[in-house]
């Protein structure tokens, strides 16, 4: 596509990194999406420092990605994902195939994601035409919005 | 999905984020995506500091996402993406719909990421299954593959 500079930082791509460009952050999000609720469970799997994982779940219940709320059949508090945190899964599943294709494991493949019922693999994120044919590389552009030309920094 | 502790570090999730991790590293490679080929292009769309953008060149061409060459009809230097680079549109993509949605913007939409013959815009990035039906997030699983229980920081 022809090179156009929109300035960057009205940009969606700037605002979904301020609410989650951080190593860490995408990690959090990536165990909530495997099922992790608790505060152990996230510092066990991650081995993160407590200090800088609990910096890193508040910042995600402000940025609406979490909710904190109290367990209901212990004491416990749980983090849950939000919709718009669920809405986040595109990311990491496009994140996951990137890194099996270009940063494989020896081994083999580390974890499939599945269809639930079936255990089958899902298929490649694909970008697609609004007809739903597969695009590739070449064949997009990008347009200007109409939020386009105004400078929102954030 | 049922909560299953996957040892963090070995995963495609970790992998990436080595590779492109970086918020910067993330918006450079928009750019490029968008066509920036020249230094200049990237610091003046991005407002970054000259030093800044000269190391996170060199760390994307280091991991293989940009590759740097003279440029065929003047002396500059180009960085163009390579294979493994464009790869990433699907997470340049799906973190613009992410932002479209939940960031938006009060006057619109910013830009939108069309099929360049038709200008139309392009289908929002679904999670599929092999069949092509499309899944929600109560309908993912996990499972492991043959590389899932190797630790593998990094």
């Amino acid at each position: 596509m022809k090179y156009k500079s929109y300035k960057n930082l009205n940009c969606s791509v700037a605002q979904a990194l301020d609410a989650v460009g951080e190593r860490w952050a995408l990690l959090i999000l990536r165990e909530a999406f495997y099922g992790a609720t608790r505060f152990n469970q996230f510092a066990n799997t991650l081995g993160i420092a407590k200090n800088i994982l609990s910096a890193r779940l508040s910042h995600l219940v402000e940025q609406g990605l979490l909710q904190k709320r109290p367990a209901q059949e212990t004491n416990h508090t749980e983090y849950v994902l939000t919709d718009a945190g669920r809405a986040l899964r595109t990311v990491i599943v496009a994140l996951i195939q990137w890194g099996d294709e270009f940063r494989p494991n020896p081994d083999g493949t580390r974890l499939f994601i599945v269809e639930e019922k079936t255990g089958k693999p899902i298929q490649k994120l694909k970008i697609r035409n609004e007809d739903g044919n597969v695009l590739g590389p070449g064949e997009l552009g990008v347009r200007p919005g109409p939020a386009a030309d105004k400078r929102h920094r954030g």
